[in-house]
């Protein structure tokens, strides 16, 4: 007699950490690292990219997430590296967000034996994307000055959720009453000692230094198998 | 003998519909009209409120959506009006959008009798706020001039889904590249003849006819039952 095999699914991950984990699996064999590129709409991912990507030493490739449009993919294009748009308008239900599954959909169309380091640009938003891990090695904010200092507060998983935190717009400070002190000081409440780099993407302040970053988180992938 | 009542539900509404109209009749019954304030994160929905709303001619509301926290529902308090927080984070799993079941929520903490416009202000986002009714008289956005001309083509839906587009921040425009000839164009593709209206939260220009435009909406309310 056979007795009835019972499979305790108490350790049993839901579906957006299976394909985010199959995903990763995916990047590791190729030896690409991967990192998830997020902020507030208008914070200036794009902008950032257009800069640090453009003579970076490394072979990227991005990934644009937009609920509809290809506008930022056709900057990225220009800089002649490979990019892939997903809107999540067609097929995914007009989502806030990317997850594992849009990102896996967009696989086969990414040259991963020819790039180290992928950039996901995520859909501009501060509370859902944080929710949704797609397979990555690291997550980067973007916070922009003209925001307010009071953004950590109000969307504390998004703050918490990455390991990076870049603040952006600082060539506009000087206009802004925003006070750098009470942000990093409300970051701090949030995600104490993450690390934080304050730039312009639009002057090119501070930007080398994460571009070096970049060039780290590639340098870090092991040789594909 | 008795047929059997065949109940036709290709008509039948959603959830969130059945909600916003009960909220609707609510709202009727006791003469307030209602406002439904979105934008993305920092674009400047609670400082352009202080502003607006510290002088206005009319019994004035507040529900203040959050993730978390009730930062803003406390610079809002401090006008002496009622104001009432809901944080989506608390029991409706972090939602990022206000919907008509959380408006409901708050209906019985909410002096209905006692005031003529009720403002709800959204949480920061510029997709899901849009899909959402939660039985309002009209729909404003708030984008700023900080985010870039393209956020029109990239969140149709949320630029489609309002009677009044603020554009807030003027007062950075002399810093900025931004286009404001290209922002109008790029709206009039998703939204032809939207009512608009340029101004500044911060220094106060161009509030005096957002005010005004409050005023007439709080005046066409009926009557109270």
């Amino acid at each position: 007699m056979h007795r009835t095999k019972v499979k305790v699914a108490e350790d049993a991950l839901d579906a957006n950490t299976t394909i985010a984990q199959a995903n990763r699996e995916d990047f590791d064999r190729h030896g690409v690292r991967v990192v998830n590129f997020m902020s507030a709409p208008g914070a200036g991912k794009t902008t950032l990219l257009e800069r640090v990507l453009a003579d970076i030493d490394v072979r990227v490739g991005v990934l644009e997430g937009d609920v509809q449009g290809s506008a930022d993919a056709d900057r990225l294009a220009a800089l002649h590296i490979p990019v892939v748009q997903i809107n999540t308008d067609a097929g995914f239900g007009g989502e806030c967000h990317l997850d594992a599954n849009m990102v896996r959909s967009a696989l086969p169309d990414l040259p991963l034996a020819e790039i180290d380091l992928l950039v996901i640009e995520n859909v501009g938003n501060l509370v859902c994307p944080a929710e949704f891990r797609v397979g990555e090695d690291a997550r980067i904010m973007v916070s922009s000055v003209t925001e307010g200092e009071d953004k950590p507060a109000k969307y504390p998983l998004m703050f918490r959720a990455c390991e990076l935190v870049l603040i952006n717009k600082i060539d506009l400070l000087e206009h802004l009453d925003f006070d750098l002190e009470l942000f990093h000081y409300k970051l701090d409440a949030v995600h104490p000692d993450v690390e934080t780099m304050e730039l312009s993407a639009k002057t090119g302040e501070g930007t080398d230094a994460f571009r070096d970053w970049l060039v780290r988180v590639a340098g870090a992938a092991p040789a594909p198998a």
